[in-house]
Parts: C-alpha cells; sequence; structure tokens
C-alpha cells in the first residue's frame, strides 16, 4: 500500500496549541499504550503502520513542517516537501511523481491520498487498502464491474454540515457510480442532499499513478520530478478536485461508514480526548465537561467551570465556552504573538524570555543531530550547556562540550553544535534587531582542535 | 500622625498571584493616575501621605515580607521586622517600642495600629486621624466624657458576617463605650448582634505608647526594644485582643460609616476592580462579569465566560466561577509548585525553567542596590547581562559589568554584583541539589582589578 498523506495548514483554530508554524495535526493530545502523547499525525502513521508493515507513507507539506515531521516521525518518513503552496492538485502530482520518478515505484501502482487529520479508527486504513484494490481493477474487484480512474471514498454523513462537498451516488451499493458533486452547500441544500442518498467528500481517494501523471502532462506539462520542483512556483494554484475529480467520467466511490471526524476545533477536538487533562491540571468537584490541555510547566486549577476548555501553552492561554470556541479565528487573528515554541528536524527551541535587546531560549538537540553551521549578522550568542554532551563548532574549530560548558558567539561567528547524547542549552541572544530572517548558512569545515 | 500597619499573612486564597511568599497585599492591581498599577500596600501607603505627608508610617511584618515592602515603597519607609512570628500583642509591642525606643518618639503621642490590607477610600484616613485625636485625649474631645486607654474603630455592618468579631456599643453616638465583645459568632447570632447596634471588630485601634509600653511591662516583662526583640521567640503567642483590648475597662469604640472590605477573595478582590482586566487578555462580546489578571507575557483570551475570574502567573493558572474561588485553599494546599517569582530589597527573580540539574532565572537589580555577597557549596553559577551597567565582585575581586558579559561562578566561589543602572541577568544554576539554603553570605572585601 503506498499512501500520500496531505499535510497543511496552519490551524489558528487550535491556538494556543496551534499557530502560524505549528498545525494541529501536531498536537499531542492521544494517550498511548506507554503512558505518553501522540500527535494525529503520529497516530495516523501508526495507524498505517499497524495495518500494513511494508506501506510505504509520503507525506506531502510545505516546508515549515518539514522539521516537525521528522521531529514527531524519524528520518525513515518520506517527506515530499513543496517548494511553495499551489493547492492540492500539484501538490498531489509532486507526490507522486516523487514515488514514480525519484523512488522508483511502478506507474501501475495504486496510490491513495488523504488528509493527514481525521480522526479515525483502524477500520477507516482497511477501508483505505479496499479503496487501492479497487483502483488497481484487481480480480477480487472484477464484481464492481472493472476498474475506475479515480476512486473516491464517501463518508456517510451524520449531519447536513456545510463544511464538505457532497458526492451523490448512482445508487445504494458499497461501490458505485457517482451521479454528481456539490461543493459545500447551505445547511437546506445539505439535507436534501442527504435525503437523496449522498455522501460527504472527504478528499480521500485512489487511482493508479500513470493516471495521474498522465493527467499532469496534460494539464501542466508534467515531464518528470526534477523539472515539476524546479518550476514549481510557476504552477496555478488549483484544486485535485476541480483540476481532475469534477471531470472524469470513469470514477466511482465507495462508501465509508466508520469513524471519521475532523477535530478542527476546540469542541470537536476535546470530544476525542480520553481524559479530561492533558498536563499538569486539577478540576474541583463542581466541573462539568471541562477539559484542559496545559503544555505549560506549572500547574491549572479549574473550579466551578461547566462546558469549557482551557488550554495553555508557551504561546499563550484560552479560556472558552466549548461551543464559543468555534469563532476564535477573528480573536488568534489580532493576536501579534511570535511564535514561542518550535520542533525542529534536530529537536525543538522554548522562548522564555524577551527583552527589547535580548532573547533567552531553551534549546533541545536530539542524539546524533545538530544544527546547520550559520552566524548572525546582528547579534551575539551565549550558550550555556545545561545537559548532555556533544561537539560545537566555532569559526572552523571543533571542539567537545557538556554541561557546564559556556560557549561566547560574537556577530559573524560561525557555529553549529552536535549532540551525542540529549543536549539542552539555555541560549541568550543580545543584538539590537533579533529576528529569524538574520541567519546566514554555510558549508561545515573543521578542523580538530 | 504615627501608623503601625501590621502586614502578615501567606495569603493561598489569591493563588497564583499570592504564594508562600507573597502574599495579596504585594499584588498589583490598582490603577494609578499615571496608568500603571500599585498593590494593596502601596495604595494604602500613598493614601497615608495624601492626608498627613509627614505621618510617620511603620510596617510591622515578618523577615520574608520585608524585602517586598521595601521594594515596593522604597528604603525611606520604617519596617520592624518581627524576628518570628508570635501574633499581634508581640508584634504591637514590638512596633511600638521601636518607634519609643528606636525612632524617640515620645510616650505621650498616640499611635494608631491597623491592618495593611483593607481596601478603603480617604475618610477612613480622615477617620484614623480623629481615632488618634481620642486616643491623646485632646481639648475637642472633652465632649466626649474624657479620653480613654484604648480607641477602637468600629465598622458598620453590612451582613451578618461569621468572620469578624462584634463590638457591641453603650449607645448609638459616633464615639461610645463598649458593653461586650464577641468573638466570630455563627451568622444567627451575627444576626442578633447586629440588631442589637453591634459593629465589626476590624482591628483597628489607637493608644497613647506609653499604655502598651506599660501593659508590655505587666505582661511580657518589656524594658526596652533590644532586649524585646532578643527575646522574641520566648514570647507566648496571644493576640492583642485577648491580651489587653478584652480586659480593658476604660475602653471606646468609634463608629465608622465608610467603605472597608476585605479584598481577601478571588470574589471580593475582583468586586475592586476598576477595569476587567490587568495584563495582556482579549474578552470576547459574550462574557458577562468576567475578571482576568494575567502577570504573563503572553495573552489570555477568554469566550463566552461568566461569572469567572481568570488569573495567571509564574506559579500556575486559576479558572474560577467567582462563588467557587471561595473554596480555594485546599486546592492550593495539595499543590507543590516551588516559588517561581519573588520580589527582594534589591529587585526581583524570575524562574525561567526548571530541570533535574539546572535552573535558569531572570534577576532584577534596582539601580544602586546589590545582592548579598555569598557562596553555594553545591552549585555554579552562570551570569548572563543581558543589560544595563554595574559592578561585580568574584572571590573579592571587583570589575565593572555591562551587558553581553558572561561571568562563570564555581561552587564556592564568593560572588556579588551590584547594579549602576537597573541590571538585568540570566543567572544559570548548575548542580545536583539546587536549593535556596545552600547560601552563605560573607562581608565583602574588594580590591580594585
Amino acid at each position: 500500500m503506498h499512501i500520500i498523506l496531505l499535510s497543511g495548514g496552519s490551524g489558528k483554530r487550535l491556538w494556543p496549541l496551534s499557530n502560524d508554524i505549528r498545525s494541529k495535526q501536531f498536537i499531542k493530545i492521544f494517550r498511548t499504550k506507554d503512558g505518553s502523547y501522540e500527535s494525529m499525525v503520529q497516530r495516523v502513521y501508526h495507524q498505517i503502520r499497524e495495518v500494513d508493515k511494508e506501506a510505504t507513507v509520503t507525506i506531502a507539506t510545505s516546508k515549515t513542517q518539514a522539521s516537525s515531521i521528522h521531529n514527531q516521525l524519524g528520518d525513515e518518513v518520506l517527506v515530499c516537501v513543496e517548494p511553495c503552496r499551489r493547492d492540492t492538485f500539484p501538490a498531489v502530482v509532486l507526490a507522486t511523481a516523487y514515488l514514480h520518478d525519484v523512488r522508483g515505484i511502478s506507474g501501475e501502482e495504486p496510490v491513495i491520498v488523504c488528509p493527514v487529520d481525521p480522526y479515525v479508527e483502524i477500520d477507516y486504513f482497511e477501508a483505505l487498502k479496499k479503496l487501492a484494490d479497487i483502483a488497481r481493477g484487481d480480480e477480487q474487484d472484477k464484481a464492481l464491474k472493472g476498474g475506475a480512474n479515480l476512486v473516491l471514498m464517501g463518508m456517510e454523513p451524520t449531519y447536513p454540515s456545510e463544511k464538505y462537498g457532497y458526492i451523490l451516488p448512482t445508487d445504494k451499493e458499497t461501490v458505485s457510480g457517482v451521479k454528481t458533486f456539490r461543493e459545500k452547500p447551505d445547511a437546506k441544500t445539505a439535507r436534501e442532499y442527504i435525503r437523496q442518498g449522498a455522501l460527504w467528500n472527504g478528499g480521500v481517494f485512489a487511482y493508479q499513478m500513470k493516471y495521474v501523471l498522465e493527467k499532469a502532462r496534460e494539464i501542466i506539462g508534467y515531464a518528470d520530478y526534477e523539472t515539476l520542483y524546479e518550476k514549481y512556483d510557476t504552477l496555478e494554484k488549483i484544486s485535485f478536485d476541480y483540476a481532475v475529480v469534477e471531470k472524469e467520467k470513469n470514477i466511482k466511490v465507495m462508501r465509508f461508514k466508520g469513524q471519521w471526524k475532523d477535530l478542527g476545533t476546540w469542541n470537536t477536538l476535546s470530544e476525542a480526548m480520553e481524559e479530561p487533562c492533558v498536563g499538569d491540571a486539577i478540576l474541583n468537584e463542581t466541573c462539568e465537561n471541562v477539559h484542559v490541555l496545559n503544555e505549560l510547566d506549572v500547574p491549572v486549577l479549574c473550579m466551578g467551570l461547566k462546558n469549557m476548555v482551557v488550554s495553555a501553552s508557551p504561546e499563550g492561554i484560552l479560556v472558552s465556552d466549548k461551543e464559543q470556541s468555534s469563532y476564535i479565528k477573528p480573536f488568534v487573528d489580532k493576536i501579534d504573538q511570535q511564535v514561542m515554541f518550535a520542533e525542529k528536524s534536530w529537536g525543538d527551541f522554548l522562548v522564555l524570555d524577551v527583552t527589547r535587546e535580548s532573547r533567552t531560549s531553551k534549546v533541545t538537540l536530539k542524539p546524533g543531530h545538530g544544527m546547520n553551521y550559520h552566524s548572525h549578522a546582528r547579534r551575539d550568542e551565549v550558550w550555556n550547556i545545561i545537559s548532555g554532551k556533544g561537539r560545537c563548532v566555532i569559526d572552523g574549530k571543533s571542539r567537545p562540550v557538556k554541561a557546564g560548558d559556556v560557549l561566547e558567539m560574537k556577530a559573524g561567528c560561525r557555529h553549529t553544535i552536535m549532540a551525542d547524547t540529549e543536549l539542552k542549552i539555555i541560549e541568550i541572544q543580545l543584538g539590537p534587531e533579533i529576528s529569524v530572517h538574520d541567519k546566514q548558512k554555510f558549508e561545515l569545515e573543521t578542523k580538530e582542535e
């Protein structure tokens, strides 16, 4: 099974846990068997592995998310990074070309595309396998009147939602043809569609790779992965639904009746939580239907709350009535909070303190990982190593470092650090204009001291 | 006017803004004319100055609060530090002896004693002046049938509270004799007392100093301030009410009808707030009767809340229904959070990060102030100066310091730092057992480098 997971979104709706660079799929809220917590992307990845150990999982995403993905899933996961955002058709084509041209997978092979963030159970992934089998046109599916160029998954709707597209099948079989599509209708129209047997379009579909690559040749002049990547920023923004799905005649839809939830608001997210609190929290006995997600090191005490969600992170604190939490976006848009926590491929950083001319952060490097070799033009830095062992390179000189060491780098000085064991650093930045953009990267050249 | 302000209490009821070392009177919540915020102790101090520029204000308090008092009121305020806590009779005697023996104020002079934390307006302090005049037995008070050894202020009760003592006056005049006292009665008894014209005992009283010093001679063998201070820890814990008030025959009570509130719970405190938010907070339009006190640098967003208080500090976060907030104490008692923020006489510190073997804090020194000269046996320290100018002494060697300097002190090394301008330092402590008790103080001996 080859799966392409589309990982996008900037997700202000789950502020303060999500923000401009941290999407909802990276929030760790699901309790695992070993008692720790995993994110939606980790949960989906582990579920796929449970159904098919050999599955090829490719995550199609932006540059900003690639670090978080490697941080959460390790280095072995395939990540297809879009050079810039160009909607789902270019993204699906790029990921398909990556599998075909870079990973060498046959064009006859079916691929399943699905969003990275639905809250589903194992039956969903069993259904995805089935979807791929239909796209391949396997023997077992001859009963389904032959294959199809494109096979969609249609979710049995539970209410007349205005936020999904609807697919009207030709009959009531498990797999059927498609009579018509309807983009996000109003509630009244949605109700009428559901009456006629329409299904939600969840953006889940399967195809043989050669089919999409052929479409790409026609529509955007696809030749191979390399050249597509090069000209990616010149491509038109266009959705896969619009470019392909709605124009395809040989198309089938497979019904899915299992759990399929979008945890896009605090209300829906908290419903999926197995326990009322994640993190350090106390609810007194008069609290009812309260969920707390606390990422801070200090406790949250809740007394006499009803139907509420409380969430605290280094970015801020949300206290909201659950229903009201759906209307969060315009308020978060107004908040001009700098990013206080970020996952990087090498670990993460947490901003501890900001003054006019300084910024203090806690930097954690994973064993075996290191930063880029870089310099800053307008700030000095001090690294106070507080735990672990590793090696730093400063202006070409390499030396071992350990807890207690203090390293001073003046503006212009090239530096990096690599972790042997997990390395924790208190980094002090000092300068008149501290900016993430003030960073120049270099090839690492070292001589032993 | 000579006033002794009793400043006590550890105040878990206003967690997370109050804690073991930070009492409610130091929380800055009252908007001043210049737009900044002041605490209860600052508000009371400024109100006294407004009524009487020449007033002698002495704050009787514990060692732990003395730093906060100097930090908030400056160095000129008189602070009478109790060597240990011994209830109000020893505290009042010690402060009176301090005024008489150390400050040289005549025994004929009246003194007013009152708690530091009532929420009152200017009329209260006008009434205190009157109370002192009666205690002095001035000409103008001959109409009051002569002076009295002790003059109490009786607050007109607004409801049958169970938390105050009651004073039953002999008549309904502004100043009258006292028929009887009643310690905190139940609501039913309180109602009956109020019906009979009883007043609340707010712990506010005035006397000529020689009267209390004479009582102290009789009861605890007072001789002078010095010897009293020396034997303070051997004194019995006894309240002023019990030791003196309830036994005194020549006693008067003066009615006070103005505002007099105890802001001891989140409910009463928020009622006294002039605006719904102190600190960075956003309330959406569906919030009703919500108060937010946010001491963190990140925003609090509230949506759809009714009758609630939200408070965030470096110690934790409280989200509570206002009525429920009165029951906070047992929950806070269970929280084992180390002190994250503290005011010191030289400035303040804020803990930014704690790991198993490290602690990172932001230390701010006020201009002209410095720490004690000290060392730690079991931890190394690094000072990263992030702003300001000053001078440090490390193992006897003095040198100027400025933003960007990094100072490393190994365990055992003696060190201090003094601020010329406001000095901000990121302090990293590293060691196996980081404890506030691991500190040895020394006399400062320096040689210029």
